[in-house]
């Protein structure tokens, strides 16, 4: 499946924490750090485990730009 | 001013797109290049310009998480 | 790839309209069209044309419930 | 009340799961069942059950394309 | 029709900017102007106009904070 | 730091209800209260409190436009 968000990082999984219906993600995309909301569902369904490479995708229009 | 969003990805500029209302703006963040979709009343706001450092700002709902 | 986005929903592209930087696609996925707005570039990237198969993805989070 | 989200599905509440703040509905809109993440106040003050009549909301712009 | 999400401000349309697809409205609320960005269509289908009363309404998973 | 979301709506707060992963805020911005849900990471840093001044921020494509 290829989707249309311009945004798909490549990284590695390095924490998972499931709370009652909704999970945090966090992935390494090389220096950076990015944490996903997602639903336990989700993380069951890909069977994502700490360690497994992984992308984090996000739509354009969710990114917003900030300045010092 | 100090936000909620869990994703601060600090980078820079490289391509500012302005449309009828809408602005595309791709920041590169080291390695990977982010793409945003603001308003132009955004752009002119805060002033942004090709080159100048900026961070891709995305809260963490907005997060998708993808595998191959 | 993929993603844990929880709703795919599988039908035909039957209208596309490009704006200036921001394009509209719609997807008739069985009694019910859905609207999406993405950018012309993943259009263009993903060589949607009318009549293709597509998915309307939306992540959960971003689906809200209403009742008359 | 009319809303301008693009995109309002009809269908049947098939199953709510409550967390400790949010809560998962999934809606059967005629073929496809839709997964809705919203409050547990929500929740109350719509009076949702299963078994109702019920439309999943989505903005055009949270709705991706993807393709196969 | 009512609606899950849990910010429904009421106030009133004081501009409305047209793009190629994309719309800008703006409504004061009393005292703060709030910006949404809509489709053409959702401009058009729900008969929006300068002066007309009307609701900002918002997802409270789309809402972040900020402090000073 | 200066974000480029359009809606920065100054209040105060009113309302912490933390779930497992998931936080509820309440800000009152006068006349109207604001709910934000956001996760239990971003209260614990930015230090949020009962009390504390505090804006709402919403990014324009996340906010419809509904009539009565």
């Amino acid at each position: 499946m290829k989707i249309s968000a311009r945004n798909q990082l490549k990284g590695r999984i390095v924490e998972i924490t499931k709370g009652a219906t909704t999970a945090h993600i966090r992935i390494d995309i090389g220096g950076a750090v990015v944490t996903a909301s997602i639903t336990n569902a989700a993380v069951d369904d890909l069977g994502l485990t700490v360690g497994k490479e992984a992308y984090a995708v996000v739509k354009a229009s969710d990114v917003m730009i900030a300045i010092d």
